[in-house]
């Protein structure tokens, strides 16, 4: 068994989870500490762009107690900082790669935890690729963390389940505001989600309680056909005047462009500067033009990933979870690889938490299957609900101070 | 004492706590039942449009249990549906005041409640002084209730804590996914308010627990100017990287027109009309072309008056409280006269309701007084904050089903 200290660092894009995951990383290395096996676990500031200018934090000293741990797991964003930093090859980049194992060995780290998205990953596997060809003892692990859902191996990603309850409960509560008045209006939300419609097909989430959810959602694994659209709007209006639609960011024409580039013609900005103006309003000039009724349009914007005042209870201890676990998983001799989370074959639903190589999973994108997808294409099935709806369950309590929860703020 | 029915409707945009004052009415009601006063309590559906149809329900029998009175203090919206029409004057219409009267007359109504903002209070003030003139004796009350606390003769209006609340802690949030990395960045965050800018400078109590909220704050009391907007945030990078931002929608420039209009040039859609793309938007355009660095705009839309499951705790008691002192007020002879809520001279916060004519409420505007403003325009002071914190405190604890927060749906 390596002994050594730890390193761990959060990357990519915030969510309202990825602090949790830290907090499990934390907890897991202090374990690994009373066995005498991990003395010291640092944190990098900004991903691994601080940690190459040893830009660190003794995580040991300061995660001193339970409540501080607790309150950094109901904290959004990245509490140490991140970055956006794409690795090269150590082919094309031999300096970098030869700095990090200096910083290694001067620190004597022996566990590298990675928490973050697709690009995360990337640097997990070649990191973990230079140290064993480079004879330096590491075992380097990847945490997952996404919004999007869409890494591969894993059921889900942490992050998801709390941002689809977010989404859920706004598209619930815009439906009771919008609800209010007799006349005709279409409400467009667009959702977070470029590549895969994740997070918007939540939106259906808001409708299992008492049946009424959105009218619509669009979503970027199907083209969106402007007929179609305006056809099932007028549908929808003969069952009631307040239409709801939920549409992806990332929804393209069928000769592939983004619906967000507008219809032919060109948004232009003060400055004469073609604007790319989202899905949402551009569909709600179409909805103005084709259909001439009340319409309004929605970004739900940054609240989607950081919103940690709403978490799902069964996401933020999953998350905990599995950065727990990938300790555990380093110690037993893991290395190069991403911990996953597994859906039990159970009645009730549970999750186990293992690992799977790095290297299939770095570079691929998983799409919600057309299993999920309605044939229409604007809506989705019972089956995706069924995969969905266990991710939102349980409220989290934050800590409130003066009306506001409580952040851990480095 | 006026013995005979109660009427009560929701009118105008929808709040998180329009509801809870419904409640307190049914509850009022209820109370006055019990000592032989108001028999039956109605529900008008939306607003006074649907009770011209007499499209009534009787909330005596529907609410006939604590529960559901709970369920719906925590909904949003207007449970009975809204209208947006605003009476004409008797002289005007006489017929709809014939009318209203022989309705009054067929369900013995001797009381009616009317929850809304500028132009409900305007209906209760003509309704008030018609029935006196035509002797149908009649308790008209109004409830006020708007997320832009822009009403006079009340301390603050029921719905402007939640609203508030979700504003404080939303930005919160955001200013922990923005602080992330360590390149320069502006977040614009676009609040509602047009005329009033109570609910943007409620985002300054983000920082009133840890020092750290936005860094600058602009409302439609002050002129918008842009050459001190850019060397605000100028000097804000001085201090960090991430620059966040609150703006009212309804800022405008020295020579009157709204900034959300844009600086000279004008933004034409996709079918070629000139199109208003909001206030953040445009500054979102302006730092892109000034400054050149990363930016982002937020507009907050349509969750800053719904989400319900973040409401203030404060709010939602003292408008319950409220819509009970509106039935009490009404037993007790009451007429024309528009509810309060009145801080009370004590070093702990703590209210009373009273009541006050309505005729010099219904159409002025309270705007944010010179003392809550700061000297540049781009802040609020410590008496704003001081007259806003005690408005966001206690959360409410709605009741969760499958993860999502159970409403009231008639």
């Amino acid at each position: 068994m390596l002994i050594g200290n730890a390193i761990v660092g959060q990357s990519g894009g915030p969510t309202a989870a990825i602090n949790a995951t830290l907090a499990g990383v934390i907890r897991g290395a202090k374990d690994a500490e009373k066995k005498g096996i991990i003395p010291t676990i640092y944190g990098m500031r900004n991903g691994i762009e601080g940690f190459l200018a040893e830009n660190m934090v003794n995580l040991s000293q300061i995660f001193d107690s339970e409540g501080k741990l607790k309150t950094l797991e109901a904290t959004p964003a990245a509490a140490l900082g991140s970055c956006r930093k794409k690795m090269k090859s150590p082919e094309d980049d031999p300096k970098t790669y030869a700095r990090l194992v200096e910083i290694f060995k001067k620190y004597d780290i022996r566990y590298f935890f990675y928490i973050g998205g697709n690009d995360s990953m990337d640097t997990v596997s070649k990191l973990a690729k230079y140290a064993k060809e480079h004879d330096y003892e590491m075992c380097v692990v990847g945490v997952p963390k996404t919004i999007d859902n869409d890494l591969t191996a894993t059921d889900h990603t942490p992050g998801f389940g709390s941002a689809a309850k977010y989404v859920a409960i706004t598209m619930k509560e815009i439906l009771r505001d919008v609800s209010v008045y007799t006349m005709k209006a279409v409400t467009i939300v667009e959702i977070m989600g470029r590549d895969a419609g994740w997070l918007t097909a939540s939106a259906a989430l808001a409708g299992i309680s008492d049946g009424k959810g959105p009218d619509l959602i669009y979503l970027p694994e199907r083209k969106f056909d402007v007929n179609e659209f305006i056809a099932s709007i007028n549908s929808a209006f003969e069952k009631h005047p307040a239409v709801l639609v939920a549409v992806s960011e990332g929804i393209k024409f069928a000769d592939g462009r983004y619906v967000g580039e507008g219809l032919g013609g060109r948004k232009i900005d003060a400055f004469g500067h073609v604007a790319l103006s989202g899905a949402g309003k551009v569909l709600e000039g179409l909805v103005k033009e084709e259909i001439g009724c009340k319409v309004r349009s929605i970004e739900l914007n940054l609240p989607q990933r950081c919103a940690s005042h709403i978490a799902s209870a069964t996401d933020i201890a999953e998350s905990v979870g599995v950065g727990f676990a990938a300790v555990r998983a380093a110690v037993q001799g893991k290395t190069g690889v991403m911990m996953t989370i597994d859906r039990l074959e159970c009645e009730e639903y549970s999750v186990g938490f293992s690992s799977a190589d790095i290297s299939a999973i770095a570079n691929a994108v998983k799409r919600v299957p057309d299993e999920y997808i309605n044939e229409e294409g604007n809506g989705v099935t019972d089956a995706c609900i069924n995969y969905l709806a266990p991710l939102i369950v349980g409220e989290i309590t934050p800590e409130y101070e003066n009306g506001l929860p409580k952040h851990f703020v480095l």
